[in-house]
Parts: structure tokens; sequence; C-alpha cells
């Protein structure tokens, strides 16, 4: 079932060249959905990380000064490179961070799509000029930045590597991944497609690592920007180191995303809405919903139907077609969302649903695989740290309020503000939610996940910095403009 | 000649009320130009901080919701108080920061200039959306960050803090200004006018204090965002704490810009130029040129010609009509400026002018002023400190260099990235300097000022941050965009 | 209770001198409201226009040349004056057009609302510059037209006046305004005020005349640019002629806009929106509901509700504070509107008020007024012309239809395309209506009209041309960019 | 050397058929290079023209309802056929239209950068939206027009034709292409490769036709925008006919662009940059410089310069290597430029290069192709209209004038306004002209073409409408923004 080419399995790129690290304590890589080792990964060091440094600035000198339009060219190659090699790299994402087939296979294309947005960067490079006085005239000029960084996370390991290189390469600069050590062999992947379209030494660096590695990165001098898709305190550490040495930064963190059910709501759709935003990807999404607020008497209803639906869920090896959810990326995962469920349990949380000793399909092969079942559990009071904290899994906590003013509340009884999502058939609800609600990303009957070409939002614990990822947002990251006033 | 309306002198607008800070400590305040002692300040403390940020934080509430076109409507009624105090304002300047007469004019027209520039919002405000499939929509919609805090330098008392208070309060945000405690009355006579335009209270706050409170502010959880325009490591050390506590920063910092004269340039242009660029408000703006580089043999011609138009510079009281330039803000800082010529002295400097012992107009009333007459030194190297650093007042250091390779070898041979000019009549020779200067603002054969409505630009440590200050940029600094996607 | 100050009367305005037109065949101005005559006005003849046309040409070559900066700092001085005389500009309007005063000074505001637009263009007039490859640039620069023409429309005489000029003239171009000649004295009396602030002579024209000036206006070689506000028809004629001698054109016509109301409405709102959007003004504004379309059973009680709201308004003189709708601008209007309704009587409508022989308030003195009161008629075949024709009165067809898509359809039954409105409280209903309806401006539980900093809508016969008005269009309309080239 | 297919040559393309005109008086095709007939062509009729509008009229209510990413996917897929045919595509312009085939191959590579700019569409379809009060919205939303015509010229017949395709298309109109009947091959080759991108029957059309097909497109009520590029008189008729029956329209017409060379200017540069503007693809591009405007005394070195490279030229078979100038299109457009050199001769001109009787390369093969040689003719008053006009072939009027201000005198004297360039090494004489050349595209040391992600410009008879063609104009050209005002 795993027949697909993966060897050498992850790699570094420094300065154009493939290589192991020189870090000697081997990161262990693990097929989630067996438990089998993919590889062992000598990480990348800070005499790596060094070396990566000083090679991307020295291929900024000639990448930052070549014709947008040439830059352009080299996308447009990535892009037919990673179609002609989608359903490869959706394989090695399967394997290697244990998502759906399917859901692999969209995360390629979402791939893609990022890609496609940062094609259109000749339309978007302007900049303004306007006459001052006679004589005098003023314009700004887009330049690029210099060397940045991208640390990834482990659950889009392909569309977020890409994503960060499609933008940060168009703009002119150079980029250094550090990518999540999780799952390596998808990010190797595709960096290795994106590298052929002849991307030049030291413009692309991909780093397999520690957090060593990430330090060393974030406060070199001669880094001049950092994004991170990460948890939140990491987030706040990366923007305080990162800003400690003048970067500038935009640093993506964790979410606890709430999902309001209003009593008009059509309680098929929410329960189908509330299935897929907290199963899909085995919940490991940072715009899945975790938290369902249901207002009123609907409550028993509803959760009948989100369990009657979860109930069909059949939890196993993505690769397999019968499978609709995967395992989590780590046995590390995996025990933390434990520790957090036995937490709840002593704190007398009725389990609903409860997944901690889910059976996957698959038998033998998949008896090792870190799997966790939907789980549902209800019960706390939602101030209790484990109803706050982000777990990253498949689990929902249900929580019935009794007005729309309490579900607005206890939607925004939180720290982060990433998502949140409401059920209703009322314009008026969602125009109040809408306004009300205090999250970056707002779902009315649907996900809140920003198609490609539209900025996304993030507030609070769930986003530092001020120019965020996604749509025309990386442009306004990527460069920096030069005023000149010119008098002639 | 100051018969001004100046009491009393300064003071801390919290919660709607102006008082003198909790402080004992008083913070003593001169005029400039005569020494004398305008006013004990007693300052504000961390408990008046506290009470800023509670103040602020309440009335966000309200100010945050209300409706743009009405918070509009108190600027327009600001811009009105403010054009017919105009002239008491300018005068307060004068005698507080001791600037001309005719600058301080200058600076209230200009900080009239940005007000008309947030008057703009309501075109300016939109958010943007797009259909994505059939039924399913994404749009974005700005809002304000909640309570914002803005540290004011001293060279521009009023124009900077017109100008943060009515960008932050125009997009709902409140805002809480620490200002220099170097010339409180002229920036608490211009919150008292923006004030008296209808700003409830705690929607604007005004502090005189010292670093302890600026410390508690930017560090401050109930605190979203930080602007300042200080000295550069000043700006860093704020970009750090502030991004500690996970807000937004803009972060300006100093400055060394280099004047490059081309041998093909009008040399009268060319000295006329550096003179205003260097010796305008005694050498005390961000964007003054300290470092002029003249390619070739036209060097001494140039250096002639500029020291021909310093020797008619009459350095006195602002106030006075036959004076051309004014003190230094303070003694602190008259002391930190000649000390640096002494040491350019002990380097072996030449001093082509010396204004170290300069004789101010005015007699007896001026001569415990805090003045320093235009200064050039010449015949240092370039990498010593003492050449580096931003001196803040009429000190020009000369260069010859022989090539424009070399010229803009030296030009970029900072740390900051303020400001860079230079003089030529070739289109050519113009465009390579805009090309290959890391500067973020450029003036050809112009100072490199940009008008109210461009977005001025900021490189190296001379900026921190991404988002910059000018043009529209408050706007898109002082709000964030909530994505809603939505399913109907 | 019409003391203001109104002579004399009208007046053409032509390179800076008001005068009377050469013709001599005058134009009688009646007050509506009592059908008192007001003035005798010589018009302009196609001489003056010609006249017009030189001093516009002329007065451009300063004009269009001088900074932004300068021409804004005149419309600054517009809004002062417009503001100090605000009150009487409202009466005039009353006075001449008819309206309430209480409309009237809602005209005044919105014309101040829409000048403040005009403000903003210092920060919108930017071009765009984009390096193309190394050592060649494009950028492209925004030129004003020329000399503009704008033809406006006698219900908003103020405000549509007050709108072309501030755009037409803050972005360089020169104005004639051939205003209505049923209100001339309202116009007259803004432009009076508009050209106080320091205008140049050329710069702002008025003429008051016929059909005949605007033809040769609209073809006349010299002019860049015609706007107008007009019905259907002329705005055909107008666009075909101005094109026809290549000019830019925006043709506002004429509508027929439909009002659905869903069965799940909150009927008061509904029926409070029908009455305030169709009877608003006496039914004589280019946004007025005018065909009403029920779905289903609410039919009755909906009309039940705008009969009982209807019967409550009070028709007299719109000085008088108990009226709450004033005159026809006409007695021409006021016999169409009669003859259109004969015509729907000899069809067998259903009357379900008949405003035709109503009672003004006022006695004497209005009873030779050109009222008509709120007029509900049923029964017609909506494909009948009178149906189908805009009657600019207070005049509401009621349909019933028996499902969504039958409103839908019957919304979309028109020839024009102005406006359309809904009330629902279904978000779906809300979303599907607004995706399908044939309309430019589409009111959801609302009036369809833009906010000044919000362009405005038209399809179908309701616009000719392709830039709008309202918000930041005119600042496209009127001016165009020069793309230029530079190899350095 | 034209052994490419080119079977069946030429066919209109009506609702998804391919096939030939019902007309029976066929359009004689003929190779220009060689005068051999290549088809005869029956043209589309009045009555294929109404059924070419029926199909698009019904094919958009799908297409236009279609989702936008969707039909970005569409235009992707003619993006890969049209590069896997670009070599073929090359040739058949060459075969047809006679210019070189390396300019062939550059005009194919431009459409392909036009396509991508059209690419960019998710990037810019963005509507607005803003708070106007609590609870009450307004928001803009972009829909395409409908059926829209686009009048193409025989000088790029491939270029022009996918750059109307891609936007029209992907902004969701269908669209009807009446393509010149010079060189139909070509445009046929090209519509034929974007068809197979799976493009609904009736979506895309082609028409092959004469006057009479496009008047009944321009003036058909079921068609709501034209675009056309032709000469000025007929683009201006176009634009008449077009408002009259309500529509948007963009009329590009002719030019006669002057080349000014400045006393500074490298004259190398400049005899260069004449050449290419003027003698590239034989003069027939609506940008080539046509009068050559020489300030003082480098009149003889500059004309010098120039007739030397001139002497070079190669005039023959746009397939053959050696050759590097191709004939003009037609012998039509042949005789038409004979006629005018003629006029010319008989008002005294000086030929200071003769190329009416050149001798083409390549013998008998092409004794009786369209060939002109460059031509410089020179002393003719240029009021003349011979001097005026626009020749459209390898032709170039000298002038000679002793200032700047006469230089800009004589580059405005022109009825066109499309492009104007100089040549000088000064910045202030650069700006200069720039301010005061009344052309809509200008060239500084550079020819004045946009790139294809920049907006053209055009004034005077060389541009009728006011939306222009390239950058990102067409997206708002082909749609319209509909108000949405909502209260929830």
């Amino acid at each position: 079932m795993t027949t697909i080419e993966t060897k050498p399995a992850a790699a570094n790129l420094i300065d154009g060249q493939w290589g192991p690290g020189s870090g000697s304590d081997a990161i262990e890589i693990f097929n989630p959905a067996t438990g089998e080792k993919l590889a062992d990964l000598l990480p990348a060091t800070i005499e790596d990380a060094e070396a990566a440094v000083a090679a991307a600035t020295r291929a900024f000198v000639e990448w930052g000064a070549r014709p947008l339009g040439e830059r352009v060219r080299i996308l447009y190659r990535m892009k037919t490179i990673l179609e002609e090699n989608a359903e490869n790299l959706a394989r090695t994402i399967t394997l290697d961070q244990g998502k759906l087939l399917d859901e692999a296979r969209g995360e390629v294309a979402r791939a893609l799509d990022f890609l496609e947005t940062a094609l259109a960067a000749p339309m978007l490079y302007h900049g303004q000029n306007i006459n001052v006085t006679t004589g005098l005239d003023a314009r700004r000029v887009r330049e690029p930045l210099g060397v940045c960084v991208a640390v990834t996370p482990s659950n889009f390991p392909v569309m977020n590597t890409v994503q960060f290189s499609a933008w940060a390469l168009v703009t002119g600069n150079t980029l250094i991944i550090k990518a999540s050590e999780q799952d390596p062999i998808a990010s190797t992947a595709a960096i290795r497609l994106l590298q052929q379209a002849g991307v030049p030494a030291g413009v692309l660096t991909l780093l397999h690592g520690r957090a060593d590695v990430v330090k060393h990165l974030i406060s070199h001098p001669s880094v001049a920007a950092v994004s991170c898709i990460t948890s939140s305190p990491t987030a706040k550490a990366i923007y305080e180191a990162a800003a400690a040495s003048g970067k500038r930064v935009q640093a993506n963190g964790g979410a606890k995303n709430p999902i309001v059910v209003a009593p008009d709501a059509d309680l098929d759709k929410a329960a189908a809405g509330i299935i897929s935003s907290s199963y899909g990807m085995a919940g490991q999404r940072c715009l899945a919903g975790s938290r369902v607020v249901v207002i009123g008497e609907v409550y028993d209803e509803l959760l009948k139907r989100v369990v009657a639906i979860a109930n069909q869920i059949v939890v196993g090896n993505g690769f397999d077609d019968d499978v609709t959810m995967g395992p989590v990326v780590s046995a590390a995962s995996k025990e933390r969302i434990l520790g957090a469920l036995a937490e709840a349990e002593r704190l007398g949380a009725t389990f609903v649903l409860d997944g901690r000793n889910v059976k996957p399909s698959g038998g033998a092969e998949t008896e090792n695989g870190y799997f966790i079942g939907p789980t549902i559990i209800a019960g706390l009071d939602p101030a209790h740290p484990v109803e706050r904290m982000e777990l990253f899994g498949p689990v929902i906590n249900f929580h019935r309020v009794e007005s729309f003013d309490a579900a607005i509340a206890l939607a925004n009884d939180t720290e982060f503000g990433n998502a949140a999502s409401i059920f209703t058939q009322s314009g008026a609800v969602a125009a109040a939610f809408e306004r009300r609600v205090r999250a970056g990303n707002v779902g009315i009957n649907s996900f809140p996940a920003p198609p490609a070409n539209v900025t996304m939002g993030g507030y609070g614990a769930s986003f530092y910095g001020d120019m965020h990822v996604c749509g025309d947002a990386p442009l306004a990251f990527y460069t920096d403009q030069k005023l000149v006033v010119s008098r002639w």
C-alpha cells in the first residue's frame, strides 16, 4: 500500500545541496498509522543553520535583483512539476503525516491554490506615486526584504512549505524553511519538486532540526523576517525573540474554536458541519471546531445527530479507502490528548463518545498506530484549563447555554481568537454573531477557512504580528516600500 | 516676547480629567532658548498609567462600536479648533521646544495635514468580499484593535501627537500618548485642543512621565498596539518588550542620513539643499542629512558654497524674526553633541565650521540657551563610532569619494536606513541611486520627507515592525480584519 | 414663512460673472407648494454656452496644473461656507423644489457628505508604478480631463450640483453645470456659495437653459466628459450624442424599483420601509420603491399596515412643521402623474389609496400647489406600459405573487435596473435575492441608497456608461492615466 | 518553408461549431510575403451574427454563474495548450500576417503574458464592504456583463484575440470576436487552441465577416459591451453606434506618434530606438513612432546614424532568417501607403530614404509580396494632412526644431494621442516632457509599450471610452458592481 518512492526519505537543502544534517542524534520518523519507523533523520545543527543563512544571504544579491517576471517563470515551472507529481506527493503526506489520502490530495490541491495566488504577483507588486507640487513627485517602490525564515507545522507539511516558498521567492526574498520534524519526508518531497523548477542555490533552504536550530534562525542578524505556524506559547516566544533582533514577524498560534448552534439552525447541516470541522484530519487543523455551544433545548437533538454520524466514522490507515479518519500525527500527540482526557474524566466529565480505546480497522497493521476515535465530552466547567487548551485531536467539548448572549460570552471566553462558527437560519442572528464574536475567522453555516485568495484572520493568542497569511497579505509581509521624493 | 498663555503648563489627561501626575519627583521644564525654567512637572506614575489603561479599556467599548461617520465628525471639529488656535499653538512650540516660530507654524500646518489624511478614513476603511462558490461568500471586515499607545519624541511635540491621535481615534481605538518630557507644554496644548472636540473620557490620554511609565505601558496586557518615535536602541527595546506581550508594534528609530552630490549637480541647489536639510530645526529631524558625500573634485567648490551660506545663519531665540536657527532642545542634548564633537576633535577631525562656541543673538536673554552653531567636520574615518552615531544637532560630516560606486558604498555604510539623498542632473544617476541605496526615504534633488498623504519608509535600525507611519499606513496599523465565510 | 434671501433668484455663472442668460423667452419659476411665481428666468443660449466652454477651456490651463493640495484647500473653504449657510440653503430648496424642510436639510447634509468624499482626493489620487526589468520602469500618472459637463436634475438641486462640482474641481477639471430649469434658485444658491471659496473664473460654470443648450454642450468638441442624471430616454440620447463627439459619459436614467416582501418579513418594518421609500420626497427619488411585490397571504395584512401609516401622512407646504409630504416639483409633473393614474383607472385598477384629490393642509395658501396624496393601486397587469413607466410621484403599485421565484421574476421584469429591495428575516432568502435580482442597488430590509462613501450601482436603462457616481468612482471618471515607460 | 498545418484555413466558431460563414461572396486571403492566395473565406453574415449572439446569450446563463475558480481552471488549460502549440501558432502568424517569425514568436509570448494577467483574477475580483452604522452595512459585488463583442485588428491576430478572450471569459462574460478579415487564418488558429481548453459552446465565438457584421453586433440589444482596436474614424463610429444602443465601449483608434530627440541624447541609442520603434513589424504597431522631432543641430548627425542602420535592413519573407523586415499586411495597405508617399513627393518632400521600390530578398518567391522598404521623408509642413495621417507602414517623417518648447508643440500637434517618446540624459528634461506631452503612453529613452501587467493609456482620437486595455483595466471593463445595503 505504501509503495511510493520516499528515498532518501528526508534531507536538508542547503546552498543547493541535499544531504543529511550534521547532527548525530537522529530524529526517528514513524508512520503514524502503523507505528513503523520510516527513517532516522540526522538533524540540522546550528552550524548547518549558519551555513544556510550564509548561502541565503549570498543568493539574495542576485535573486532579489532578478526581474519579477523571471521569478514568476520559475513559479510556473513549480506549478507544472507539482501537478505532475501530485499523486505521489499526496501519498507521501499520508505515509508521513497520517491523514486520509483524499485529505492529502486536498492538501496538494490547496498548495497549488496558494502557489497560484503568488503567480498573481505581477498584478499586485505595484507601488504608488503622486505629484506633490509642480516639479516634485513622490513614489513608493516595492523591494524584497532579504533572507526570510518560515517555521512550519506538521499538519500541512506540503501546503505550508509551498505557500511560504511561493510568496517569499516570487517577491525576491530567499527563504529558509525549518519544517516540522514530525513529517519531514513529506516536506522534503515538496521542496524537492519546487527546487527542480530551477531555483538557484541558496534561494530556497530546507532544514530539519530541533529547537536550537529555530532559536538560531529567529535571532540571526542576517535574517530579515520570520513566519511561523505553531502553538501559541511557541508563537509568542518566536515573536519576542525575532523582535528582539529587529525582524518583522508573523506568528500563527493555536486555537480553541467554538461552534455555536442557534435554536433555529438546520440541525442536520449543523451536525454534519460539526463532524466535518471537528473530526476532519483527526481534529488537527487550527480552524477545527472543538467547543460546541448549543443554545437551548435543541441541545439533545443536535447531540444525538452528531453522535449518530460520528458512530459511522471508520478509524484506520489513511491509505485504506474505507477509512474516514486517520491517526494523530505522533505517539507524543496521542499521549498528550489521552492525558487531557484522563484529566477530564477525573474532573467528572461525561464521555458522550469515548474514542480512547478505538479499535482501528486494518488489523495487525494498524495496531501500533496513533489512533484516537471520535470523542465528545460534556459537563465540564468551561473555565477549567483542560477545557480551554488546544488538544489538536478528534475531541469536542459540548455545552448548553440558554441564550444568544450566553453563547457569545462562552464563545469569547478564550485567550485564543482563531475561529468561531455559528449555525442559524436568521440573517440577524448571523450578523450579530459576526459583529460580537472575537475571532479572526468566522463561519456562518460554514467552516471558517479562507479560500486561498482571501487573507486569513487571527485574533488574540492565535496570531502575533500584524500581517496575516493567505490572499495577498504575503505581498505586504514579504516586501517593504522605499519612498522616493524627486524634484526635476 | 513669550506672553502666550501656557498655564497650567503641562498636565496629564486621564479618563477625561486634566491634572498633575501622582509622582513627587518633578521634571523641570526649560525654555531652550533662554534656559529659564518654565514649569515643574509632576510626572505620571505607574499607578497613573494603570488608571489610564483602565479608563481607555472602558472607553473602547463604546468608542470602538461607534459608527465611523460619527468619529469622523469629531475629527472635523478637532481640525476647526486647531485652526482657530494655530498661532498660539505654534508659539507654545517655540517656547517649549525652541524651534523658529516659522518652523513651529509649519509644524502646526503639518499636524493639520496629517489630521486631514485621517478625515479620508470613510473612503479607505472598506473591507473586501468575494464569492467563493455558489452560495458561499467570503468577506473581510475591519475592526479597531483596542487600547493603543504612542510614545512621542521632542522634536515635533504637536505634529506627532496629533498624527497618532487622529488615526488611532478615527479607526475606533483609544489612545494613550506618552509624550516627550522635554517639551510637555507643547504636547499638552495640542491635546487640550483635540480633547475639546468632544472626545469621550478615556478615549484620548496624555501622560508625562519617565521610563517606568513607558515600560509599564508597552508590556501591559490590556494594550493592543504600540507606536513610538525615538532613538534606535530605545525603539528596538520597545519593539522587543511590546512583542513579548503579544502586541503589534511600529517603532521608529534614529538616523544618520547621507547626502550624495554628483559631479554634474547644480552646486547652488545642492548647497542650499544641504543647508536646509542639515540645519533646519537645528538638525533635529530624523530625515535630516548629516553625512555629505561628494564625488570628485567638486568637493572643494561645494564645501565653499555650503560654508558661505552657513556663515549667514543667525543663531538665537526662535521668537526673534532675524534668527534663522534656534537652540537644541535641552541642556543634555547640547552636552551630548559637544561630547561627540570633542571626541571628533580628539581624533583629529578638521572643523571646517565650528559652532561650539556660537554667540547667539539676543544678548543676555539667550546667553544660557542651548545653542550650537552650524558645524562641519571633515577628515574622519567614516567607520569610527563618532562618525556613525546620530547627533541630532546642526553638525555635518563631509567626505570626498572618487566614484559613484564609492558614494553608494559610503551611503550604505550605516546600521540605520532612514533617508538618503542625491543631487544630480542625470536621470540615469538618479535612477541608479534610487535602486542601490539602502534607505527607506530617498531624495532626488530634494529633501526626502514624504508629504502627509504618502507613507514614509524606514529601513534597518531606523524602523522596527512592518507597518509604517504617514499616508494610509496607519489604517492598516490601527485595524485588523475579521474574515467571515458565510454559506446561505 | 419664506422670508429667505433669494434675490437675484437664479442666474448663470459664466467666466466668473453672474448674470441672466441672453435668451429672451423667460422660464417661469414657481413655488410648487403654492403655485406662486418666484421668478422669470432668462435662459442661457447657445451663445452663452459657447462663451462658457471658451472660459472653461481657458481656465483649465492653470487649474488643471495647480497642485492637488491647493485645489483641496478651496474645497475645504467650500465646506465651511456651505456649513455656515446650511439653513438658508435648505430653505431655498424647500421654496424652489417643494420638499419638506427636514428633507431639504438632509439634502444639504448629504451635499456636505459628498464634498467630504472629494476631500479625500489626496489619499486616492495616486498612480501606480512597477519595475519591468532592470533599468526599465513603468508608471501611471493621473491627469484631469479638461472641460466637463454635468446635467443635473430637479430633485436634488443642491446635492447633485455640489457633488459634481466637488469631484470635477478637486481632480483638476473645469465644470459646466446645466442645472434643472425647474428649481434653478436652489442650484444657483448652492453654486454661489461654492464660488465664494475662491474658485477662479471659468473653473465652475452654471447655466440655466433649455434642451438646445444641453445639446450644444454634449456635442461640443472642447468638452471632454459629460455626466447627467435624468430620465432614461434622455440619458440614452445624451450618451449617444456625447459618444458621437468622442467624450466619456456617465448617464444616469430613470427607475421603477421593486420592493419584495417575503412571508417571514417583520411586517411592521416592511410597511414602514415601504412608506419611507415610496412616499419620501413625494416619491421623487430615483431609488424610491414604486412596485411592491408581496409573496403569499401576508399580502392583505401588509397592505393594511401600509394603508394605516399612509393615512397619517399630512400633505402640504414643506415649510409647515406638521406636514409630512410636500408637493411634486411642477404642474407638469403633477399632470403627467394624473394622466398615468387616469390611464390606470381606465384599465380597471383598484385604487387602494387615491391621492388625486388630496386636500393639502395650509388652506388657501396651498390650494394651487402641485399636490398628490399617497396613492396605492393594485390589480393591473404588470406588463402594461402604465405599470412599467417611472411616475416620479407618491404612487405604489401592489402585486401579490405566490413564490419567491415569481417575486424575482416580477422584480426583474423591467427595462430599468436601478434598485430593488426585499424584506425578510432569512439569511438564505436575502442572499438568493441579492444574487438573482437584476438591479444595481439592492436593499435588504433597507432602503438601497449608498452612503456617500460607497459607489452607487445602476443596471439596464438606469445607467449608461461604465463609471458610476458616489464613493470614489468620480476619481476614475474625472481623471485619465498617462503611462510612462522610462529606461535609465 | 511554410509547411505548417493551416487547413481548414479560417473558420467561424458559432455555438461551439466550426464552419464557414453563410455568405457567398468569399474573402480572398493572401500571403503578404508572396502574394499567393491562401484561402477563400466564406464570410459570416448578419444571420450568422444573429445566431452567434443567440448562442452567446444562452451560454451566459451558466457561464456567468459558474464560480470564478472554475473559469480560471479553463484559462490554465488554455495556457498549457497555447504553450504546446506556440511555434506552430507563430508560423501561422508569419504566413498570414507577414511579420518576421521572431516577431510572431514574440506575439505569441505576449499573448501568453496577457493570458497570465487574467489568471490573477481571483486576486482582483473582490468587491468592497463597509459598515454604515450599527446594523447597516454596504457592500459591492462584482458581476459579469453578459455578451461582449471584440473587433480585433490585423497586426496582432493572435495576441489581441487571446487578450480579449482571456479577460472576457475569466470574468464570466461570453465573447464574440469579429477578427480582422486580413489574417483570419492566424486568429482562427488561436481560437481553435483556446476552445480546446473546454470552453462551453457559445461562450467563445469567432466571426470573420465584413462591416455589416460589425454593425449588426455593435448595435445588437443583447450585446452588453464592445471593444475594438481599429483606425480612429472607425473607432469613433463604433463608439457612437454602441453607445446609441446603450453599451459600454472601449474603442482604441489610430496614432501618429512623435519621437523627440534632445540635444543631450545618446545618439546611438536614439537612432537604434527610432529604427526599432518605426520599422519594427514594418511600422504596423499603434505605438510605433512615425514623426521624429530633433532639437537643434544634432539633427544631421542623428539622421545620419538612423540612415546607416536603416540601410542594413533586409526586406523579405518573414520566414527567412536573414530578413529583418517583412511586408505590410495587404496589397491595399501597400497601395494606401504608396499613395500617401506620392502625395508627399508632389508636395516637395525630401526622400532621405525611399523604400517605394524596394527589392525584397527571396527572388521570385517574394516579387509579388506587399513590400515597402524603410522610408524617411523630410521637409514637409507638419500641418499638411499627409503629415498627420497614420500610414501604418515603415515611414518616418523627420523634423528639426530649435527648442524644447517647439518640440513639445510639434509633438502635441496631432489629433491623436497614443504615444510619444523622448531621448535625453537629463532627468529634468524627461520630467518636463512627461508632464507636458499629450499622449497616453510616454517613452523615456524607451519604446512606450506597457508591459502586459500595466494598463495602457490613450488620449485624444487614439481612444474613445474611459476604461483602457492591459493590466487590470479589463477587470473593470468586463464587470459591473452591484451595491447591496443590508440592515440586520
